[in-house]
């Protein structure tokens, strides 16, 4: 919008809004994007040293440039604000400045379009990659948990209605499954968006011999993206994969989170939940309230509307439009907030305490019903038969004892059969 | 809700509203699910027989009741409406009439629970499979569509601006890779939903040792879905992958027809749509609409409801609710609709007619300043001056050719190196 | 679509295809609309004989027709189904057949275009009331039930965690104060669509001196809608309007079935519900799960996927598209769900059985903390001291009786000043 | 948060983590209710001194110490920043500094509950009042363009496809009834939101007789909210129904987004917007991109996103959850972003310059088919054969003006009739 500046005939009072309006918070958030567009910056460099736009000093000099003002930035000397119109003007305006000529060379061929998707590309790999990290120390926490855990009996509800006696170590297998799953989608979100947008210029491609090769190694992406309008068409839809795949991680956030809430009512009364997790209350010195634990249930909606909101954007033809700059917030956003969040699962898992007097208590005979039901099928009574015998005779289910009954559950991923070495396996090698 | 029938004390008038309510349309969208229920009845069957709850007398007339009833609805003579629950209860209703005691055996050591996992995980595979072969389709047809038309010059816009020259090719070429990205999204989500949740009864497992090694195999899963609890909560979560999924796909037809319903406007007259695309006017019968296209615009709509009425639904304890029931309607209908909608790309892609001249006459001289201000800078003149030169010197992009400038964009996706064959091996093999 | 039949060079395969995805399941719904657009029809019908485009004899037979077709329609003579294009369509085509020249007539100086916005209005404006209605019958219950449970105790909850005494009786005057000022809200969104768009023809007026306030009239409407293009730009946001009236609606459905699926757990065992609104497992004779209450919880993300999928297709330049027949499936859909549920509710709630003991039992000494705090504060000690003494000093809490504490609430909406009877008045005459 | 710092056994370096993200942005978001927070202090202090809790010299030192606080923070010497846990306990910290005991007296009856919520309160309801105050000026300045150009002859389109001729007056007519709709909405909104929680503590009330008539009459509230569970359970729902508000009046800013921008392209050349509201780019410097307008065309994104957001927070039982935090960046954000496009738009319609030759250049002959077909059965021939008339003689359409059909448009709304008087009069005084 620096244009903007040098436009006539409207009042001051009315550019004012309108640049406002049009920075947003543009530049800002360019701080979560800029050492990747230094990085992408030395590689389109190179490309062009390659195709002879660069001499091997002006390159080498570049270079240089490029890795003071990360140091610069780094050290917190070189602050990226409003004077900025965003990140990217910085670094031409900074390499400009102090290179001159050879500074005036580094955007030949390169357009804003193709530099923020290059940079946001990177951005998006690494989320993937660090969401993928926290997803294996989750489901390790949670496989070392349910390993110690396996036989402490536990309420197994449906309808949030007790049903049949489970445990605790069954409650923890489920989360460690579920992240497993999780980290998989994460390597494989990853190779879905590993392609390098760089070189595509503003959705045209250019008439120069670019070598995308070189850049496409050097920044370490799989593939080249090869279409240039591809390249435009897929700024929001590669966002709202990696969303997407932050969603199903904090659905299992949710899950968990919903869980404990409840298991750390007085009514429930089934955890203790670690002290560095809960807060006082600002009204009740006698109250522990699990905040953070309301939080991270709640993580899941930061995620839920930074995906509606780049939907919303997206709906569009062909090409770059500034629209686009609108999918910027949420994602940086989503994402920030979303491994914020899936950071504090695991040591929270580990420091859980199971009551293990209330969560027997909370086991009634009825309980066991289906146990009985289901011994007098395997004794072959038939199942509908046995189903109402089971029902009718409550005496069968008296007596009984939760330890026994997870004994009995032999089944692949019962209690006595939980095979967790089986999901430390897939979580090695992944599932596939 | 069968039991509803027998409850006392309350009017008739309000066990109807109630029951229709719980109801719903539920069995009626189970007849989307109802052979991929019988197909996990027989494995299951199966299984009870590797464990002798079945005798193999039982276990075949099991497997001929249900070979029975697939015929019998395959035909129609087998409607499956109100008068059953469900699918699930109309199965076992089927063989409890037909076969009596070996009938009444075969809900031995499953649960609903389980049972509606299991064919649901069937048609989301299917799904799976189904989108990515279209998705393989549209980007045959895009391909051999770009071969044709890389130097058919087409005006590039950004901000819907006329930018610099582009092609019909290329656009083609940005569907193609668009969609060739999206069959592999397809494959990876069928291998993430691949797992096979039958055996994990209520969500707490069984005292029986069920083989669910043998009715993963039966059913062609790729692995087990260990933990009964994660089989409940990946109700929704899996559903969410294949919509999101979709989603991914249906970005892009919204995309090409967006850029159809503008290029087949009056004002731009670049495309002809296939007559059988097109509807007349109840008022106009001069007029052709683009109805099929702008159809195809807004089923994207379709898919993001079902994801945020799905997500509303998740935001639950571990276990089985009923409110799970509510993620049926939307998961069948944004499948149908999204597949119903793709399966029409391909044939429209394949008979839109180009306007050679109206395409032409939007190439106005300006679009070549890029050109202008890059040549200047591959002889020397560092860009950002090379920049300033091109736009004063209005005479340097007069009298250009659009197919010129196409023959010099030759970086790796320019229309001068469209590298399609490497876009069609990518096609072939994954493109990682 | 007729005119596809019509169609020529494309082969059958494709326009079957072709035609089911551009039908979907159009006519079917308008069957939800088809006796308000023959309602619509009448009144146009007699703003034709005031500008003499029918003569009265024809004027009195067309209205004869309709009030045939509806006799017919109501007894179930007449089907709507996929016969007919729409339910325009069939209404003209019956005109015609029955009548020829004066059946020819009736769509003069109408197009589609506004017939389905006058149905669709009608149908919403009765929406707005019978949810107005609901809501009025779910406050006068709650009222009733607040009114008999004032001082009965009930641990009153913040974070889920016992906080201070509350009562049943201010548990139902949330409830009834909720949906007092959503019938306030029902009532101004039927004032905020109740304009006529009749006569507005394909967005764009008509050569005709239509008489416009004669329909308006005729129709029941408090105003015209003046502008044809705003009438056409309105679709899709009046809906999304009422939409968003359901939703408020329903957020409080959704915490009243939250709350009440706790409060039915075994943990909390606060409540018995109806007997009606529980069903048995298929698995436990001994369960009553809740089953409409959670069907109730997830009523809300049908209209959620109903807002989602509307607003997704409006991203839309002015004037009508194709693409807008699909907001018809998502309101229909949203509207018939959520009245159904809220018409749940009114007895929901008055055949709840509170159990005093359980509710008792669950007040424990610390929960007057703030009592003691407050009391402190009153008798001079400054509050941020009073707080601290309260906090260390726990005997001044023990061997509290809860029916104290609430005598005690004395500040308006307190159990013991909640102002009924105000509540009461507002729901009389609106609260403005 | 601030007892974390007090929790022991947790290393540091956790508790940093669980800060940040409880703490969020949430002070520095408080920023935009920080006066409203101590507008409410000042009304609970008089409460206070009403039922003798604070002395009249108490009171009085207090008042002058809020504003005090107010003068400092409008001077830009108070900084509310993260050494503050909230707005909330910087006003009480504030005023126990410097006035120690009577200081330690204002949150006497009151908690961080109602505190939130009533600063939010009336954040919202100036929200309204703004929001409707920029609709009105929109419908204003919509309807004086309306009035200079109402016979200035434009295409109208269906599908997108040129349909009948129509008028820039008309397209400005169609704006400004829409946001005189959307004015009344506003208005009503704010009503429906105008009651006022404090007084309600952490939602069960207090034992203190508080003066919350006093406190709803010293804030300008319309009304009390009575129920103090209600008024926790309305925290969000009053925050949607804002939002769903601001999204009806952004609707239609994207919709003459949507038009703008296609009547901006080379291929339309409709119009050109106002120098102030493009921008140069930064390759081409003959171009001139309509940034502001594809922004104004993605402000609604960020509502739609927001509201997502708090909708996915919602699903809770009743009482405080730590999870509402969230419901306050989408909001903050949602408002500012939403009124900051608004204010944009009245400078925007009212400096467009519509080009008269590209207008009338659009309007072909076959426009005219249902001109002549209303002519036809005007004079007797029944509609469907005047339409097949119409349709076959091309002659009948041709050498017509748009001026003329534009003055035969004489239903109400119609060119020639368009009623902007009532139009203005609606404005005045609400349409009801």
């Amino acid at each position: 919008m620096s244009n903007l500046i040098w436009a006539k005939g409207a009042t001051t009072a009315i550019d004012d809004r309108i640049m406002r309006f049009c920075a947003g918070e543009d530049v800002i958030l360019d701080r979560h994007l800029f050492l990747y567009d230094i990085r992408a910056s030395k590689a389109h460099a190179l490309g062009l040293l390659n195709i002879n736009i660069l001499s091997q000093e002006e390159y080498d000099s570049i270079l240089e440039g490029l890795e003071e003002l990360t140091r610069s930035y780094e050290e917190g000397n070189f602050i990226l604000d409003e004077r900025y119109e965003d990140g990217h003007s910085a670094i031409e305006a900074f390499l400009i400045e102090k290179l001159g000529d050879a500074g005036k060379r580094i955007h030949t061929g390169r357009s804003r379009n193709d530099q923020v998707l290059v940079a946001t590309r990177l951005f998006l790999k690494d989320t993937c990659q660090s969401a993928g990290e926290i997803a294996r120390r989750i489901a390790t926490v949670a496989l070392d948990c349910a390993e110690s855990t396996m036989m402490q009996p536990m309420p197994g509800y449906t309808h949030l209605q007790r049903a049949v006696p489970s445990s605790v170590g069954m409650w923890f297998a489920a989360i460690a499954e579920s992240f497993i799953d999780d980290a998989n989608l994460c390597q494989f979100t990853s190779s879905y968006i590993d392609s390098n947008p760089l070189g595509t210029a503003a959705g045209y491609g250019v008439n120069l011999p670019l070598d995308r090769k070189a850049t496409t190694e050097a920044l370490g992406f799989d593939r080249m993206q090869i279409s240039p309008i591809y390249a435009q068409n897929s700024r929001g839809k590669f966002e709202l994969q990696v969303i997407d795949t932050l969603s199903q991680l904090l659905l299992g956030v949710r899950r968990i989170a919903w869980d404990l809430s409840l298991y750390a009512t007085g009514e429930f009364a089934f955890v203790d939940l670690p002290d560095a997790y809960t807060t006082g209350s600002s009204i009740m010195p006698n109250k522990r309230n699990p905040d953070v634990v309301e939080l991270l249930r709640a993580a899941y909606s930061v995620v839920a509307g930074a995906r509606a909101e780049i939907q919303s954007v997206l709906s569009l033809p062909s090409g770059y439009h500034r629209d686009l700059q609108n999918t910027k917030p949420p994602l940086i956003r989503a994402v920030n907030h979303a491994l914020a969040a899936l950071d504090l699962v695991p040591d929270l898992l580990a420091n859980l305490t199971f009551d293990d007097d209330a969560l027997r208590a909370a086991i009634s005979d009825d309980m066991y019903a289906t146990d009985v039901a289901v011994e007098l099928a395997a004794s072959g009574v038939p199942f509908r038969e046995a189903y109402r015998q089971a029902a009718a005779d409550t005496e069968m289910r008296s007596g009984r004892d939760p330890a026994e009954s997870l004994q009995k559950r032999v089944s692949a991923g019962g209690a006595a059969n939980p095979l967790l070495l089986e999901l430390r396996d897939r979580l090695k090698k992944g599932s596939r």
